[in-house]
């Protein structure tokens, strides 16, 4: 039995390399070629063709190469089998530290400093001690929920808000709307960790902006479309938002027109927060393959609208 | 009883407010205004004129209003009583949190992504992950220890160095010239955090600079002098050594002609990695008050050089 290799637009190497080590009983065909479609068990793919999985009849599970789902989400089809997020762990804790960076960047006034030391000038600025420094995380999924505690065991004032009721250790949760307009009101830094689907586009848009303190700064570390870019622009060059750490947007890689790349209140980065590491990713890929061959459940399954939609 | 009060060259309100509050059977005197010079019991002094002290008979301790004794060393006498060292437990977790944004900002790159958003270009860089960038931090002393914990418990690489061995949990303690020679060959970013004094003047000099790797970072949170700042200048210019964040100093505040101001690697902030705050400052102040009050030790005694001296 074989797994289909599929993690285009980035290097398939260290994934075959990794999946034969973990996985030696079984083959690693590199799409497109595939010696006997009957032979595929697992898809492992990221951005992967319209339509392609549906010459597998012997497919058995779909591991999404990624813990976003959209680009599986925009697929026209989906065979019906499980389908299974990647959550690497070192994934989280990579983009917990990235926005950890950022609150600190803010916190701590690293930006003025810069300024002032351009001009020669020293001098210092009163700062917020972390305990009283309010970091709101929105959307308290796999990774959400690990940004959320990791800010909070480094002793930011962090609350976090999901649409329903969910409970993190050290983290003050509110949920539904009106817990989302009370803490927006109260927030010195918001992150964004929800995903994108139909329900989230354009989530953070100028009104709940409007409703950040004056100041306020914004992270994004989950998808660009969750934000409403246009809206975003707008209330940073009003100053209403001091500043923005956006690793996500809604085109990428960001357009060279965007006026993102050099405002001065706004860093960019190209979607680095968490890279995935072929190592890692394919322990907790090959982890379970073992499961699926056991018979038990793979871990985090996905049900896709595709599959929602249908009776 | 009465406390001297002496935070120069800071205000000195917040400090009355508080001790205050914690000491309300004591009297807080803002020098030079001394009601009755015998009724001096303490001295809370930052930056204290020379021979005051001998001043009042009755002195039973000195509190120094902060972490660094060189002030404290640099009188030219000292009364023979306990001198006590102003360690708030709050400014380490400050000058930890500091030291981790700097470690990373050299970890993950966010100098050049700078660099490219500024030219309008979308370039992801490689990284070394957190469990594998190797921190090495010189000194561990009570700050130097909780900065390197707290780098560990963030999952980077850190080794400690001390003159004498030492345990640390979770830091691969060295010590020694040996363990030294061997850890800065080794070592991704070196944080100082050694005290200055007569043994430390210059300790990280041209030819310890020149074990670190190519590239290698530098930070310094506790006092400028302990890095020879002509050598360390060279190595920027050189690129051997790759940036440099420096809080501290050989002259504060840095003097404007200072090179260090706008060296493209060099990133100098105005002496704030932590900052002390008269409240948590004053709790423990007060602490050791009670303490000696009661008969007991305050913590942690300093002997300055003017008592080791004497026979």
């Amino acid at each position: 039995m074989s797994i289909l290799l599929n993690n285009s637009p980035y290097d398939n190497g260290p994934w075959v390399y990794y999946l034969n080590k973990y996985l030696p009983s079984m083959d690693v065909w590199v799409y497109p070629e595939v010696p006997d479609p009957n032979k595929v068990k697992y898809a492992a793919i990221w951005d992967h063709p319209a339509n392609d999985l549906e010459r597998y009849p012997n497919l058995c599970a779909i591991l999404n190469l990624g813990a976003g789902m959209d680009l599986i989400d925009k697929m026209p089809s989906l065979p019906r089998v499980p389908i299974v997020r990647l959550v690497d762990p070192e994934v989280g804790t990579d983009m917990a530290q990235y926005t950890l960076y950022w609150v600190l960047h803010f916190q701590r006034n690293f930006e003025p400093y810069r300024r002032y030391a351009a001009q020669r000038e020293w001098h210092r600025i009163e700062y917020v001690t972390s305990l009283n420094y309010r970091v709101l995380v929105v959307g308290l999924g796999l990774i959400g929920t690990q940004i959320a505690e990791y800010l909070a065991a480094n002793r930011f004032a962090v609350t976090g808000w999901s649409r329903n009721p969910k409970q993190v250790d050290g983290v003050t949760c509110v949920n539904g709307d009106d817990g989302l307009n009370t803490a927006l009101a109260e927030t010195d830094v918001v992150v964004n960790c929800l995903p994108y689907n139909s329900s989230t586009e354009g989530f953070l848009n100028e009104h709940k902006l409007g409703q950040l303190p004056k100041g306020a700064n914004v992270i994004n570390v989950s998808r660009g479309a969750v934000i409403d870019e246009a809206a975003l622009i707008a209330a940073l060059e009003s100053k209403h938002i001091g500043a923005a750490a956006l690793d996500v947007f809604v085109t990428e890689p960001l357009p060279q027109e965007s006026p993102l790349w050099t405002m001065p209140n706004v860093f960019v980065t190209p979607h680095m927060s968490g890279a995935t590491f072929a190592r890692s990713a394919c322990r907790t890929l090959a982890d379970n393959i073992e499961r699926l061959e056991a018979g038990e459940e793979a871990f985090p399954l996905y049900v896709p609208p595709q599959h929602q939609d249908a009776k």
